[in-house]
């Protein structure tokens, strides 16, 4: 698995999608002609991708759709559920606690931690907010697998150290700052802000 | 411009918002030294980062924030307003559109959309949803820069070439489906699963 280059990892989640739309459309078989254009990946590329894992299709076939996506759930490790917990339970915190898209996917938030006293014991999204002291214990207590980050800029940082302290080995950071990666620490940064500003920097310079 | 590699140009809204902060506190200048912590970069990488755009700092003063921060907006393009339309006003849609990061740094969603008629007309954090039908006289009616999907991963790659075919050059895509590129059109893919199954693929096979 240490051979799989990070970008096919990174489509292997868009396969499973594309597959999940087909099999609720009732189709049993897809071929690669098919489900390269439902995921936007060229089909000689998708059957590369999944070549690195096995033997997926039939000659002449494709792929059956339902064997498929367990192949990729397992794969993702999204046949089990993850549980995360959430820092930061601000303007930021509260959307994220509302986002849709996490527990159809098996990833659940099972605590909500803020360092602002006028927000804890506060039920947002149907989640008790908790006292920040009482982080670390509560990781250590429970199987807790990711943390997610929407803390200020400026506590970003020692969060992540808190978080990684206390055993979390993989972070999801709503914060716009660069964490550095302690060994054995994944992290992924979504800030949809960040995103558009890479974008309005080109098209602020397409003239210059 | 065109030299400057993406790896640094997704790293100045990180500094602009270290800046934001170091300017609330009533910092006038800022070394590297700190700047760099503050980002979650290293204070080289900081100096080399920004020495692609001029010659900001003073001899063993710093960077004056105030003027850093200028001019980092001016370089990102966000001393100015862009104007965004959101396609798929579902679950995903409400979401974004209760998102309290964009307006705080200049993109405003103008207009939301959707294919299904009994969403039509309904109030979404103060957004009246428009028919999907109106959406290409919209964006040629007015001045919109970044079209945002929202849309389910089989109406995704449609949506792209209608918000390109109408005139919008630069798109924020929720849906999880990889948007291939015609030429001019930047698309950023913005996915928080998709973030966490790249993890999760990783945690599920250390032992393998």
């Amino acid at each position: 698995m240490n051979l799989v280059p990070n970008l096919v990892v990174d489509r292997l989640p868009v396969y499973l999608r594309a597959l999940n739309v087909l099999e609720a459309e009732g189709k049993k078989t897809v071929r690669s002609e098919e489900l390269g254009p439902r995921a936007g990946v060229n089909p000689e590329l998708v059957r590369k991708d999944l070549s690195y894992f096995g033997r997926f299709g039939k000659q002449g076939r494709g792929y059956e759709v339902v064997a498929l996506q367990a192949e990729l759930r397992r794969l993702l490790g999204t046949d089990r559920q993850w549980s995360m917990v959430l820092v930061g339970a601000g303007h930021l915190g509260r959307a994220i606690l509302a986002y849709p898209g996490f527990v159809s996917e098996g990833f659940v938030i099972i605590a909500a931690f803020d360092t602002d006293t006028s927000l804890i014991g506060e039920l947002i999204s149907g989640m008790r907010v908790r006292p920040a002291g009482e982080l670390v214990s509560f990781v250590q207590s429970r199987r807790v697998d990711i943390g997610i980050i929407a803390v200020p800029p400026a506590a970003a940082r020692r969060t992540a150290e808190v978080l990684h302290e206390a055993g979390i080995r993989a972070i999801l950071n709503y914060a716009p700052v660069m964490l550095r990666l302690p060994p054995g620490l994944l992290v992924r940064n979504v800030d949809p802000v960040i995103a558009l500003e890479s974008m309005t920097f080109w098209r602020s310079h397409e003239v210059a």
